[in-house]
């Protein structure tokens, strides 16, 4: 295949562009009599959407996701679960002077080169809002993940450029998280943040920042050995999400430098349970769920469209100025953390089939 | 399938278990008429090897490599080719004091729970053993890619503990990188990495760092959108080797520090080429190759198995004390690099081979 | 995944139900800078569509196709192809009377024990309308093949209960085709299917036939060894037709009752190509295409539903009697004639992309 | 992939040449915890093996099956599981005269155009021999298959060129079967098979036939719809099997000369349990199996090797005659019994272990 499925049980397929007629998903392995609440994926996605803010790009779409097959009277039947939203600007007319152009830290260019032809509008299939369709089997996923195991996802910013919240990952509460539209949960630097963004926008540029996700009551032993480790497939997942640089589990970066005596977690018996005393590794050993909360960080770019106008080339190589035009979004992050959501949930949903099929 | 398989055209199947009777790879989709030496093969394994210098495990086993399908008359004949590495060591006898013992930071516990039994002898599938198949594995790779097309791949050391080596990417060499026992090009630093690793091994201790990889003569355009974005294969990969927490490329966890202003790679045309005037993205945008040199970091946790008695738990729950036995490896990173060259060789190859057929 | 996609290079999803929103399949690996007509996918599906003459259902839907994703300006973009067809009669309450009852040769009882829950709805996933997402995906894989390497696919009615056409497969014409509305290009026999199709209806019964297909202008060396022979994957494409119960390949059944020196098809040098004399293996010797025609067939079983009234149980296990509602279709090869055409062009299609890239 | 693996749960990978170091497999997706037993899996090897009478080729090699993986104290580990057979004979040279001859009826031809490369030693990659290693891996299907599920496959002769045997499929005992060397249950048609066979050799030809597999006990619900029907995977799994023309499934190619009426499998209420009252459908329904017995037949073209001297050319194109040398296999279908019975049991077991898990 080309690349545009995640996942070998609960597989998601991707398609659309951004100024398609509709971006959406088929996933198949979804198990059959899950009820699905067409509301809850709703408001997975419109904690996506733009507009929510002054923070974020006020392009005011409306992304009204659509049932298209997979459901009878409201519950999964095990056939194939269609999900689509359908793109409300689809002028092509707005994109015309960049049907020639590449953008600096866009793949127009690359896009070029691979195919011989690509969409222009909005990035086509490059386009951020291909997360879109990821939110909406990410709330599938959530959906079956809390009915079966009762498992937490969430996600939250812990980092904008040098802003470092103080968080800890298993007392976060999703209210804290929407607390403040900047989605931090320590709400001193959530302030910071907020202040520092809106600078960041009034002086036409965008700024980067961490996500970190924490996921409770993932059961023992998800996860395959060698390639299809827990964690090598959620850090495929994560930089499946447009403008991710990084990914770190548990200690990550950090454990390398540590020793060996200090990073290792005993292991204890609680109430007769076996359970690590620590939890450096992540709530993954071996590459295998350990029952410990999971926790792992996601580092994301500045989003490449600014405001201020760019020296770059055209497709004949001739330099141009890329003039800034429009409204930018300052820094993603706020959006994306219901896009990390989603993928680790589809990831760990994908395992626990693998792993345990009724 | 049950995740032994990495790539879906030069598509890896890792099997074995560390004293099993072998451990082995079968690679499909291998292309036909490429000339293989296994001397060239051999001595991949050979920089893996344990006991090459005293700063890794003295543990003497001779990894001989052998070809079992897939060549004629020095050829590849586009059918599987399968490389095996016998095990000199299989008496169980050595382990038997493991079989009923969680070790800390290992996949023991993790095992047994998801399997219900495990090969307790030196870790079974879950030991750093099974990377001697994906360097085998990768050596096949590397020929591919320097055939078609020219590509090197270099690893090295970069960090261990808080020593930083000052390295520019661009101009390592291999024969650099081998002069030291610890793989680290700057020899000041490599000097200091040599000399607290001996510490840090007479102090019954292991320790972590990072190995820093860069990817010359990628053509533009591998990797895919959304889902299979070579750098989230690339993430996947790493994350496949034992003790890895986390993976960054170009700038990584610093764009998050950023301004778009300042991490935006602007095009230029270079003597009518088209190319990025720098490299913060680190050869990939959106998800494909953009013919820059492809440049990431991988940190490695330290080694688990250390020269301390630790305390943990028995199988039946009763704490024990797990007593420091044999000699253990202060710092696996020097034995890692040929494993990342290895799976970066292979998830470069797979997307060379999903884009051009020959 | 759970069995919606076929192939590997050409990858097709299919998802939809019979009365759901609507059906459709996305094209994963579709080629970029293909120039698509939709009329020509179009026609491909009207050839499929019911109605088209008093031997089929009468039903009265309109197969309209619409592209969702994967084309800019005409052209396909290397991105998914998203083809839906938007199903007309969404009305449950024909079918209420189903709800609880097991039709005999039918999916009901099956689907309800794997899933503990099925969609009523004309047979929901389990209904011969999943084919026209295939027709449609296969008028793509038409438009490849043709485009790159002048292949031609036809199908045609072979035999109809006892009646055999005489037809050598390496003259027949679409025109010969489509000049009967049972599509079979022997008009003599064509004539007697006709009038036998139609004593069949009058007497409220069904009856099963033959399509025989062949496929010129393939390339030598589509198909793998072993596992993914041509003759493989066009077996299982065949078998992912409903009511298909047999195919065959070249001599087929027929091989069983010869003599090796009867069968094998020595080699020649025709004017300096080297080539088989006759054509006994039907175009694929050990699973890979030969150069000489593709020629193989495929049996219908009877369609299980049918004018007379029948015995069977509901779900509570109640013996009961399924009415004969309705008008049925007497005989569904006509119809599946376009469907063999299609799956035998995805299997070549995705075989040819498998060996060849661009 | 590249076509040498079968299966997505219990997937089989396939490689090895017929005279290079040895052939094998890899399963992927073995649960844990199964006792294998190495001389049951040695046992179908025998009965796969050559010189068990006077109706096969008489090279005397001795298949060995070696566990290299996946094991430990006799049990599964739920890791790759690694079977080897080593090749005995290994001399290049017997085949010398074979390097530039294409023999009809066999792969050479399509080999080299498709790869410019192959091993030449008794058909390498597209040898029978392969068999071998599809017959160990279905010798753990079936310990998996009668522990889990107590479902029992049993392949017989049932046909030899026009010698067709009388068989009451659901009678049928391993006994029976193995009581003649032909392997039909039938034993005056077997005595008749017998006599032609040796009639067939003397005068240097070889001749094809049909076998028939039953298997009992399967639970409802294996197989997915479109796609992954189980009939369709079992063709393919057929069709991988070499000199296979034709599958067909219940009534098959017979249901092609039916009426609705008379193919309809009725439901009925067997003391509470529904079921069908005749097992016209072979014991699948819509792609998934009903509980019913699954019968199903495979044509086999007579082997292509023959005592005769054949005109053919050679790689130059240039018109040559291939000589017969050695003793050939007359009829390969008793040796094929095995191989019929191994893949329908990895299918199956890939289908349970995709519906059952743990």
């Amino acid at each position: 295949m080309s690349g545009n499925t995640f996942g070998k049980n609960f597989s998601v397929t991707s398609w659309g562009e951004s100024h398609g007629p509709a971006v959406g998903i088929v996933i198949d392995g979804c198990p059959s009599l899950i009820n699905i609440d067409i509301n809850a994926i709703q408001s997975e996605l419109d904690r996506r959407a733009p507009g929510q803010s002054d923070l974020t790009t006020p392009r005011k779409e409306k992304d009204q996701v659509k049932i298209l097959s997979g459901i009878y009277q409201g519950k999964t039947t095990g056939t194939p679960l269609t999900l689509i939203i359908e793109n409300q600007n689809q002028k092509s007319s707005d994109y015309h002077h960049l049907n020639e152009i590449y953008r600096p830290g866009h793949a127009d260019f690359v896009y070029d080169k691979k195919y011989g032809i690509r969409d222009p509008r909005g990035g086509g299939r490059s386009s951020a809002r291909m997360t879109a369709g990821l939110v909406a089997a990410g709330a599938v996923a959530k959906v079956i993940l809390k009915d079966k195991l009762e498992i937490s996802i969430l996600a939250y910013v812990n980092q904008v450029h040098q802003i470092k919240a103080q968080i800890n990952p298993l007392q976060v509460t999703l209210q804290q998280i929407e607390a403040t539209p900047v989605r931090c949960p320590d709400s001193q630097s959530a302030q910071k943040m907020i202040d520092y963004i809106k600078e960041v926008k009034n002086n036409g540029d965008s700024v980067g920042g961490i996500i970190e996700c924490v996921v409770k009551n993932v059961p023992i032993g998800l996860g395959e050995p060698v390639f299809d480790k827990l964690s090598a497939n959620l850090a495929k997942a994560m930089f499946s999400i447009n403008a991710v640089k990084g990914f770190e589990i548990g200690n990550g970066f950090t454990a390398a430098t540590l020793l060996g005596s200090e990073n290792n977690d005993p292991f204890i018996n609680d109430r007769n349970q076996i359970k690590a005393q620590s939890n450096r590794a992540g709530g993954i050993l071996g590459g295998i769920s350990n029952g410990m909360p999971i926790v792992f960080r996601t580092a994301f770019k500045p989003t490449p469209t600014i405001g201020k106008n760019q020296q770059t080339v055209n497709r004949q190589g001739k330099k141009v100025e890329l003039e800034a035009k429009g409204r930018h979004d300052p820094c993603v992050l706020p959006r994306a953390v219901p896009v990390v959501e989603a993928m680790a949930a589809i990831t760990i949903c994908d395992a626990f089939l693998s792993q345990f099929k009724e």
